[in-house]
């Protein structure tokens, strides 16, 4: 793990780090020393492990509750190179949308098979972010919705150091056979006019987990339009499950 | 309005009141003067004003937030006689139920036709309260959940001084048509195994709420086991739309 860049503002320190070819950041209280709760973000499609929605989140948890925060870029995303194998999916699906095709098992396809590199790649990043000082083996949660809920899904069930999860904007299609083994206490976001995400299959992923706490906050709007009263209830879910 | 008895604990001011035939119960912070929003809260089925549910709730509007808190016994329940009309169909249903029938339009049906005599009752007692000097005319909020949901959703669409709600555990063959004229914000509670009401029928009566902001919890569990932490989210909810 190399830390190529720093900066602080407003309590909150961020690093940027390259752990092998992987390109994160982590955000901790300034000065902070010992153990503490940590956050793995996931980012949605087309952004970045410093997109808007997940840097205002991760402040939220290191200012309200003083946990640590990682995000990283999910391969062909932010800062790492074009991936031409996944680029070709993607062409390939955008045609067959166009000629018609259903988007979302095209999108559960995909998003399965990214997961393959991601587990394991985020599995390193607990690894080594749980290594500093500053982080250590705390409770570890999972936040990520449309992308990062594809990959999380599977994160979430493979990795039992996860003990609680904010996930939504995904469907049963991608996630529901690997949802059944997630036994973690999960609130799911779920949008009632989702454009992407048929509602029937945002609530069949809800009904697949196998958590006994789970809780969905459906909304109305598209799948852009999560409101931001939500951004406080997931702030206040992880204080509950890991504070 | 007459006050018939009076206690007061850990900052809360207990009053009980008839209004005409109704049995109320007032809540307010000790020593309160000036206007303050107030919450009305519907009971459920084969409850009373001062039901456990009822009361843990009103304290923490109370202590939390300032707020007054009133609620009153549903015909036929608590300190009100028993209604030999109400009797009478609460019988026949159960004896249909017994010969097979389906339980949830029946239970819709006898709502509707209670609320016919409750949304009355509960305006007016809207109007004795906020003629006191210690509530005012600040917003008001409704939470009611089952019994509290049916007689609540036309409630809510009958009253404009209602400017959120916290309803749930209701269905759309009791509310649906009605509901369409509920436009305030609404946190809409849904219990993802009620016995009572089929899960279809609760996320339809969630569909049907005319209101811009709407957001639905829905919790693994039956009609009577809604989590602890909704207690908490109901809480948050008024206090950012009536505080």
């Amino acid at each position: 793990m190399r830390f190529t860049f720093e900066t602080s503002s407003d309590g909150v320190r961020e690093q940027l780090f390259t752990l092998g070819e992987i390109p994160g950041v982590l955000w901790t209280p300034d000065g902070a020393t010992g153990p503490r709760p940590l956050v793995l973000m996931g980012h949605g499609g087309g952004q970045h492990k410093k997109a808007p929605g997940i840097v205002a989140r991760a402040r939220r948890f290191v200012v309200g509750y003083g946990f640590a925060v990682v995000a990283v870029d999910v391969p062909g995303h932010g800062d790492r190179p074009k991936d031409p194998e996944y680029d070709r999916i993607a062409t390939a699906n955008q045609a067959r949308v166009a000629a018609g095709a259903e988007l979302a098992p095209l999108i559960a396809r995909f998003q399965a098979l990214v997961a393959r590199q991601t587990v394991p790649e985020w599995r390193a990043v607990l690894d080594a972010v749980q290594d500093l000082d500053r982080v250590g083996a705390g409770p570890v949660g999972y936040w990520g919705v449309s992308l990062g809920c594809g990959l999380g899904v599977p994160f979430v069930a493979a990795e039992p150091r996860v003990r609680a999860a904010v996930l939504g904007l995904g469907g049963a299609l991608a996630s529901a056979e690997v949802a059944a083994r997630v036994t973690v206490p999960v609130e799911f976001l779920l949008q009632w006019d989702d454009e992407r995400v048929p509602r029937a299959q945002g609530l069949a992923l809800f009904d697949a987990f196998g958590s006994a706490e789970k809780t969905l906050h459906a909304n109305p709007g598209g799948h852009g339009e999560v409101p931001a009263f939500e951004v406080d209830s997931g702030v206040r879910f992880f204080a509950r499950h890991l504070g």
